[in-house]
């Protein structure tokens, strides 16, 4: 049962401004106490109270985000090992995670309210960066984790490992390794295909391969992917779900793994995967 | 434990006659009794006795393979519904599922009888036809199911559902509906991502389509995927495994689902999924 | 300066009614003779006078295509050799090649007769048949000569060679040998370039290749392109711009090079070749 | 004939020392006056002289480059509009650029003494940066103009026009004009086609396209192809031929165009385009 909602809106304060107020006036009249993080407070009126995004998790049972896929992402983090179901709307264009329109949003409302509506578990990963032998902290992402190499640069050389057992030796622009869920971001437009988000698995997939070879690669989600780079490197990054990034540094390697933690999305009705994708992609048209 | 085995071999007679005599001889030696199809005994001796194809699969509880990857995928129909292990031996280059060598025959046989091998479990497919709405004789498939045009027809159009739902209108030259195992045959050669044996998956890979943004879609193996046909259409074919194939009537449409039977394949020792395929696709090199 | 048109038109009865008794009222009226085909003076009144398509090419310095990119690829074949401008409308949606509509029609008209249209030359090209040394007859294509094997086939496997100079063994289920004009018709769906007509080149783009280092390859205009066959091999087919088929017997050999010929587009005012793509393609979206 | 001949290598050390004083020996031996650069006269002693690498192009009539591709590109940038051509030695792996072998060098040699040899003249490209409404110093290069993201940065969105045409409004991590000696290099990896180097084009190759229809492109290398970016933006990057970067400003505008300069290549004896290719990319294999 839902007693407490949080809100997480990207911060065009015109939307939120004439979207909030309402949704808020709208849970507080069915009994549920709302919460805003600051970035929304402060476009409705910067005197009023809010909640740290980091302490959300803590004091709802339903997370309301109004944005595009990259709020939603964001907000996966905030809820990282809470199992808080999200209900993703966008304010802009349709999104592969933001499917829900702000039409639909008080029907949609009203099913969560009463216990009908569907959830649509989403696996995540976790990265974590061995530095001289020593793991440093892990970080989640819903989508992807990404290994790029500097602007300047012209590319780099790594070897990767699944479960220990050596896959290849990469001379690429980067490596994305991304959930079911990321088969549809960064990784589609580096070639990869796209992976229904009730498969185990992960994708590895080059980016600029030099290789011609070197193809997408899909393998259960019990995988420890491992990447290793050569002592002397041109700078490496790596990124999770385009928005944490961070510069390796020497004889670093990379090791990314399923997530013990999941996100909760609250399915929009009558819209299931398919049709997003139909719709996004344009498989439909002649 | 073992008591009899089967020898099936692509029928080239130089190779099969210098490879089969001492092998029967030696399973007999051991024990074993022995078949041979018909193919191979009249390879060796033409009038010694030999066991029809299907009729093996009731005889044996070990099936040995000597051919490439086409011989593989043809005993993998003889023993469709048996839970016979496969050691399939390559005669030629290294395939993706024939990747025993005749050196490692012998050591490998040695731990088969010992119970000490491995067994990687394979996935099948199965199409059928429907035809004015009556359902035709189910096939099987260890790598894949094709929807093809003539050689002279210039594009298919037809709708793809999974599980009901519709995915797409596609325009291309064919479909193809792959297990993980056949990600590595024709479906690559269509540019479809390379899919772990181990994942629970179908792949869904269109041949040249005409809308660009139709990727290759990784679906759970519980999906049944339908592929519908306009009224008037241009002659459409539907091929197994590359090896049994017929031409669809009007109006018929295809269902692919899993199968019930699985492949068992004995492995190889020493030699991982991943370091055949970077043999195979040249993944090491520089 | 013009003196007499020709009319070709996709035989769809109710826009060919609509759309050429004025049209052929409106050329009369400007002092211009005007010819049609038999397909098209049959949806207007079967008992009119027509010319065969054939003979044409003879009768006009102006021909007018009504129809889709099939209509005018068909239309190109029966100016083989001659220098008469084809005007193309098209009748359904944009083409490539039929990018005029309707409306703009008459005005486009009235700037040919006054001499102030401009001209897109496209280079075609010549496909023959050498059947055990001997030269068939040559057949021209604006588009493309397609090899394929038969759709129940598994893949076939030949040799290309550019002036003589070996450039790989091929497996795969085909090959495009595309003009420019092409580039954006089946070579797209085989994964492609775009190449724009002001070119004087060849694509070589392979179908689906098992070796897949095979990219599509642009060579100039004056290669001269030839396909081997091994001798024991696959049924072979052979198709010009995908209307005219034929199936080749063993150890033939397929030759393709520039055509002497060409074909003279009327461009549509306002519209140049990119914006034609970026609409076809979408590239103009978010 | 040559009176000069100029020595470049990669500086490294052991392989410069055992080549390049032999090499010297038999350029004076022969009557010819023989120069090096300073990095390549540092190998083999400090003290003696050296011209540098700016001032070499004025002072010979023939370059020996000794090193991988990567040598080569920059000795083109030191010939920059100068008719010198270029003897290249592969002192690794066979390159697409550097092909002669240690072994071929000399007989080689003996060849262009007598004028015996063949020259492939390469096109090369040249981009300069619009800084508001400035425009800014032009450089060259032989394979490709790369604009690119930072690695931390999620996509660029710009616009591309060709001659004042505008092509489509791109979402991508960067995009390549390549030249069609750099179509086997970069742009290779990002999916573009094969041109040969007699093509007169340019290639207008996506990296990591959002709109997935966004294939390279080839056009003629009359075209002026020019780069616009949105006023707020991500850091956006040009490198040229990988090895000369620079960080665009806000508003920039990045043009590019055909060099008058050109790169002439000596042919190696018995090795055409064609074979360096299948080689590399090993297109002759089964």
């Amino acid at each position: 049962m839902i007693r407490a909602a949080g809100i997480i809106s990207k911060p065009v304060c015109e939307m939120v401004s004439s979207v909030v107020p309402p949704l808020l006036e709208w849970l507080r009249a069915h009994g549920i106490e709302a919460y805003v993080d600051k970035e929304t407070q402060d476009c409705i009126d910067p005197r009023g109270s809010s909640v740290p995004r980091e302490q959300l998790a803590k004091k709802v049972d339903l997370l309301i985000v109004l944005g595009g896929d990259g709020t939603l992402l964001s907000a996966a983090r905030v809820l990282h090992g809470h199992r808080v179901p999200i209900l993703a709307v966008n304010l802009g264009g349709l999104g592969f995670l933001t499917s829900v329109t702000l039409d639909e949003l008080y029907p949609l409302l009203d099913q969560v309210l009463a216990g009908k509506h569907e959830i649509s578990e989403r696996m995540m990963l976790e990265a974590e960066i061995v530095h001289e032998g020593v793991r440093g902290e892990r970080q989640s992402a819903l989508n992807d984790a990404v290994i790029t190499k500097a602007a300047l640069a012209r590319m780099l050389e790594f070897d990767v490992h699944v479960n220990g057992n050596h896959i290849g030796r990469y001379r690429a622009d980067g490596l994305i390794v991304a959930t079911p869920t990321g088969s549809t971001a960064y990784s589609l437009a580096a070639g990869g295909p796209i992976v229904h988000p009730d498969i185990d698995a992960f994708l590895i997939t080059p980016i600029c391969p030099h290789t011609l070879s070197n193809r997408p690669l899909v393998v259960p989600d019990s995988a420890r992917v491992e990447i290793n780079f050569e002592a002397t490197q041109e700078p490496v990054y790596l990124t999770l779900d385009g928005q944490i990034g961070v510069q390796l540094q020497a004889k670093d390697r990379v090791v990314i793994m399923k997530s013990s933690s999941k996100v909760y999305l609250i399915r929009p009705p009558r819209k299931n995967y398919f049709e997003i994708l139909r719709n996004k992609l344009r498989w439909g048209e002649r």
